[in-house]
């Protein structure tokens, strides 16, 4: 793994994206965005992903141009279309709309039908929470998981992303959750297989229909679990139908199984402005920070299975890989490196 | 199991509840959430809750005269405290409230504080989506799951309810998930334990720290699993610091780990109303309804493991015991029909 500098990476991502036909300052946002990812150590979702998003422009599913547009309002609701532009760059436009909703009305809702992939859910989160805002949104995807007591995909993994805004001397400090309903990402489950690696705990079936750790026979048979059984497969089905419904757009069952196709998708994103209610009742953010410190505090008491290793919540493993991101360089696998510097120079 | 007629259940529960202290048209409404609760098979938290609840009105923990009452309001946000009122009323004055908010506003919002177990989760996503309403739901509970990677319980199992309107041929048939974060219950543990059943997943750990399908072993250390390991122990902990956040309530470590004396819950309640903005773009909600047909037809023909048996979407099964309870009668276990005759014979 090499370590690159923050601004380095994001300079020549927005390169890139400007190749690929985005305009200047929506480059300039995606590329934040995407190397971002990185310095928070999701690899799998920043520039890992940028040749599979240049196959979609150079396939004519993603339009680097395209804006989204609000097509209907009602109160603190809108619905948007996303004329299958940047994903990312959609996505980041509707949470930033439903947050304004959220200063009118203490809490907004931005529907957004016919986008392309968001990349890391877990962006929008950190976006709202990082102003203030909480936040919920998802997404569906393709059909990639198998309902509970079926063998063939037709669910999506829908990540879910649910942010708690927070600040810890005067620095926003957030609880950030990112959650896939698949209990392991094809992604994850490739790289313990070519480690030939075990995974933690099951993430799926073998050929002969038993539960296994063994990452390899998960890939071939196509089948992993979804998070918590029947309980994550209804999870991913109820957010599926929810996105379908509100945004009027696609469904997981409509959206192209094969991921160098995925478009179309429909996404749901949800802010609320706790500061409105607590200025009511004269309460400051500050005091809120508190009330997630001390569920932080109780959190990292409980006895560790491991001594010395409490538990964490979620985003804090991303606050701990930030800081050193930017301390000592964004860490880049040297395969992915590689294969941006391929795309790189094909553009050129 | 016995089969009791739907209105003699209901009447002798609504009997029980005014000599508990509820004022009559409060328990009328008490009794039916809890009747249905039978009626729907979700057997655990019907009347066979209604001993416990007893018991906290005669601990003093549960006031039964008391109603909910809103302190604070920005736009479609509200917060209420509970005064500790029995919590299912409460909870369903909150939701009625944020669907009236959503008429308003597209979608609504009220933070619930103060209140007291709201029994069976699901009540408040039927009650919205059968009136024409998305909606979201939780709630925070008391500790009773280690967080990942500890031993002792540190979160709550923090219920999660999203339900999705949908009507058949004019009838209300929503798509309605009900989930706590545990994978099991401590009630389900206690039901494989007594006959002796292997777990059909793993559940918990036992006594080596090894994950087992041991319902008695895990009663015996006590230490659950939560759905998806991880990442239902980050969906639990970010719920429960989101809704003592908004609510100004209390979070899962405030509140007291024995479950005889647990009160003083947090919970949020949003109602989204997609007539609405349906309205606005001319789409009927019988257009919304086939999106999630499709979407179900799609579930529906996913291969089964075992043919013939398709895999079932959040709710269905509910509508089928329902239909069975209004035609056979409800079903009632014999141990907690005899609690419950005792509690009544108690209270003369």
């Amino acid at each position: 793994m090499r370590r690159m500098g923050f601004e380095e990476l994001r300079e020549r991502i927005e390169r890139v994206l400007v190749r690929l036909g985005e305009p200047p300052e929506r480059a300039a946002l995606g590329a934040r965005l995407t190397a971002e990812t990185d310095r928070d150590g999701v690899r799998t979702h920043g520039i890992a992903r940028l040749p599979r998003f240049a196959g979609w422009i150079a396939d004519g599913l993603v339009h680097p141009g395209n804006t989204p547009e609000a097509v209907a309002r009602f109160g603190a609701v809108e619905r948007w279309r996303g004329h299958r532009g940047p994903g990312n760059l959609a996505a980041h436009a509707a949470m930033a709309r439903a947050m304004e909703l959220a200063d009118e009305h203490g809490l907004g809702m931005v529907g957004l039908a016919d986008t392309s992939h968001w990349m890391r859910g877990g962006t929008y989160g950190w976006q709202a929470a990082e102003a203030g805002y909480a936040a919920l949104c998802w997404t569906n995807t393709l059909p990639n998981l198998p309902p509970w007591g079926a063998k063939s995909p037709a669910l999506g993994n829908n990540p879910l992303v649910i942010a708690v805004p927070r600040t810890v001397e005067g620095a926003s400090a957030p609880v950030v959750l990112d959650m896939a309903m698949s209990q392991f990402s094809y992604g994850t489950l490739a790289a313990y297989a070519a480690r030939g690696q075990a995974l933690p705990v099951p993430g799926g079936y073998d050929e002969q229909g038993a539960t296994t750790t063994d990452a390899a026979a998960i890939e071939r048979t196509q089948r992993a679990l979804p998070v918590g059984f029947w309980k994550g497969a209804g999870l991913s089905f109820v957010l599926d139908v929810l996105a379908a419904t509100l945004t009027g757009g696609l469904a997981t069952h409509d959206l192209p199984p094969d991921p160098a196709k995925e478009v179309g998708q429909s996404q749901v994103f949800v802010a609320i402005a706790p500061g409105k209610l607590a200025s009511v009742e004269d309460k400051s953010m500050e005091e809120m920070s508190r009330t997630v410190d001390a569920a932080i505090a109780a959190l990292h008491a409980a006895e560790p299975v491991e001594p010395g290793r409490p538990a964490r919540y979620p985003g804090e493993g991303v606050l701990r890989t930030r800081e050193e991101s930017l301390r000592l360089g964004v860490g880049v696998e040297e395969a992915v490196w590689e294969s941006f510097v391929k795309l790189e120079s094909s553009l050129v």
